[in-house]
């Protein structure tokens, strides 16, 4: 079985109303330094399959079918072999 | 300069229903072997900062102050040196 993380961004030209906001609350509470806030997605699925290369094909799709929108968002993931 | 990536997910015992849908979808595309999805978020911080130790100490405040919900969340993250 695998583990797979997937790490999804806001374009870099895309306003991230989230992260501006965290950072306005970070500085209210006085933290001082913070320079950017970017709020992504973490998805973590646990997949049956037969090797890295296979998984990593599937991921693909599933990120270009539903999990990504590619006009707004960048993505990449890792894979990890776990225990049944 | 630091560059933070903050994982946060849901505690294991609590129920992720956003998960839970995007499995649901993942095998109504057709996606076979899919054990499990989990979505959390991962917020990317640009900061200021001395060294990694004085980095990780802010890092774990803003975490207990504002980033996470304790009863719901768990985290955990890790820093890298960037240049400015």
């Amino acid at each position: 079985m695998f583990l797979v993380k997937i790490y999804v961004q806001l374009k870099k030209d895309i306003l991230d109303a989230q992260g501006k906001a965290t950072k306005k609350a970070l500085e209210s509470l006085g933290f001082e330094g913070v320079q950017d806030v970017r709020i992504g997605k973490e998805i973590r699925i646990l997949l049956d399959g037969r090797d890295i290369s296979e998984v990593s094909e599937k991921v693909r799709q599933m990120c270009d079918k539903l999990l990504i929108n590619p006009v707004m968002e960048d993505y990449d993931f890792k894979i990890m072999e776990v225990e049944k």
